[in-house]
């Protein structure tokens, strides 16, 4: 499979796409014909006020967080009109591995976490017409897209749920996510960014989730074999079927660009650097959700930042699964996901 | 400085050599013109009854832990005679950089934490004619020996104290020492273990580092910049001169020889892989430490086989160094790790 086979509407549903046109970009590099591929679920309502955003992570795309919308739970499309705005760098918004010359590939520009909020602003007043969101809620990259959408444009965020991220990246996050691009490149196949086909950078692709194995999930998890409670049979049948098979059929440049931008994710480029000024921004009625075990976004840091922000509820969702409760591969983290997204919107 | 330069004596101290002759691996390979090269410190008394044991961790030599002998101090020369027995692949014992063929460099054979032990036993009995260890300690791959020791040989120690290590390696541990040894191998340089010169393999020597410099400390050692109090600027300026510069003159096969050895560590091999029975003979007075912090020997799986241990104490010395407070980087931490020496010593 070709990483145009992976980036398509057959394996992530249909997506529209927002054109930005020629983009300016914080870093000052202009992105020509930019734009967002996003989906949504749901109707959005004459009065244009039951509208959701749900970013998504790195290494997804839009399509990563439709399961949380079902009929009869807290996102339900019957009711609210969830947006999922996709980022640059995902594969199917502007990214290196569908830009054309002059930023096809490794010459791709670095891009940021504000620049795809400004972009996703555009898409919700622009396409919309929405003045208001009820609430804007992420995992990890999407709760760093979370909190710059609550400091940006404090007016349209109502409610706001961070899950598992930070507003402002620390040393430690830092230092994992360039590890893990770097086991990318060090693949020489990848040839700084000009490989011919992702698969030619299988190597890479390899060591990357290697790190992601060790990284990912968190000690409790293995020493509890809990691999086979999503059918595997051994150790290293999960690290094959799981983290290498996750990582496999993607873009290694659109991991390394989407990671450029997760390391440097700072809310705190808004207000000179003060983050306690820039939380302080946030109006949004704010719960704040870590995940028990997490290894790279632990309950301390996160704590830390809610306690900067007016009012906020900071919750720790245990589970062994680490920053990846988000899957939801147990049933029990689904339940207290759905729970925070039930308790803030009934606020 | 190439790899015959950093394992001098200039560098570690004139070593003492005990030969072990053909010696008969747990592999069924036989090692020919096995060595251990050994320190000591203090007199071994008449009645030899005062010797204690400490060898040492992964990636050290038996010079790394003779800092906690001084005068006046726990392991006090002018009471105790402590001998720093070595392991294999440490560079100064039989290691593939110092091996003839057959068994040079990647043709080394792989070596266990109870071949280790086997050949440190026949060191203290052959060499020294010891019955009885008041003490045997180690850090990390040295407590794995530790725990070693005490289960093959319970009647000859009187008193055990292994640190931030575990009987048994878990799974996550397994998988993180399996990552930072395929790190020295992703090197084109490693050559399947057939360089010319360990500097060959920078590269791979740099990629390691890396890993390290987010397995190794904490995530809260980061966020303070704890690397400030060691004299550093800069994070990157921490990474190149600690993590980097620690690694940079070591042989790579050694360190991956190593590692093999740790990840496989399991006392249960002596009772049929039964972990409890295998705990269960351990008759010395034990003291359990793990270090706070530490993301590769965490308390919890620490603690989970003190409590195996008939009698033992277990115990955490809080430090953001994590699994590097036996660096004694912070003088609280040398502190209480003396202070453990003290107490089960008093004993």
């Amino acid at each position: 499979m070709s990483d145009d086979e992976y980036y398509s509407e057959e394996k992530h549903g249909p997506h529209a796409y927002f054109e930005l046109g020629d983009f300016a970009l914080s870093s000052g590099e202009t992105l020509a014909n930019a734009r967002l591929a996003y989906k949504t679920q749901g109707t959005l309502n004459a009065a244009k006020d039951n509208a959701i955003l749900f970013p998504h992570m790195w290494s997804g795309t839009s399509a990563s967080m439709e399961g949380f919308v079902g009929v009869g739970r807290p996102l339900d499309p019957e009711r609210y009109f969830v947006i999922f705005p996709g980022q640059f760098a995902n594969g199917f918004s502007s990214s290196p591995s569908n830009t054309p010359a002059p930023h096809n590939g490794g010459a791709f520009p670095n891009v940021t976490i504000a620049d795809d909020v400004i972009a996703q602003h555009r898409l919700v007043t622009e396409q919309f017409g929405i003045s208001e969101l009820q609430l804007v809620t992420g995992w990890s990259m999407g709760a760093e897209q979370t909190y710059e959408w609550a400091v940006r444009y404090p007016d349209m965020v109502k409610r706001a749920a961070p899950f598992a991220g930070t507003a402002k990246t620390t040393p430690h996050d830092y230092l994992f996510v360039r590890a893990h691009e770097n086991a990318l490149k060090s693949d020489p196949a990848w040839a700084d960014g000009f490989y011919k086909n992702s698969r030619d950078v299988a190597v890479g692709l390899r060591r990357h989730a290697e790190l992601w194995s060790v990284m990912g999930l968190c000690q409790e998890f293995y020493k509890q074999e809990l691999w086979r409670s999503v059918g595997f049979e051994s150790l290293d049948g999960f690290i094959t079927g799981f983290w290498e098979a996750y990582f496999e059929p993607m873009d290694p440049n659109n991991l390394i660009w989407m990671g450029w931008k997760w390391r440097h994710g700072d809310v705190s480029l808004n207000t000179d650097g003060d983050l306690v000024k820039a939380l302080g921004r946030i109006t949004a009625k704010t719960t704040v959700v870590a995940f028990g075990n997490d290894m790279f976004f632990p309950p301390a840091d996160i704590e830390a930042e809610a306690s900067m922000i007016t009012g906020a509820k900071f919750q720790i969702i245990e589970s062994l699964w680490a920053h990846f409760a988000m899957f939801c591969m147990d049933e029990r983290d689904k339940n207290a996901i759905d729970g925070v997204f039930a308790e803030l919107l009934a606020s």
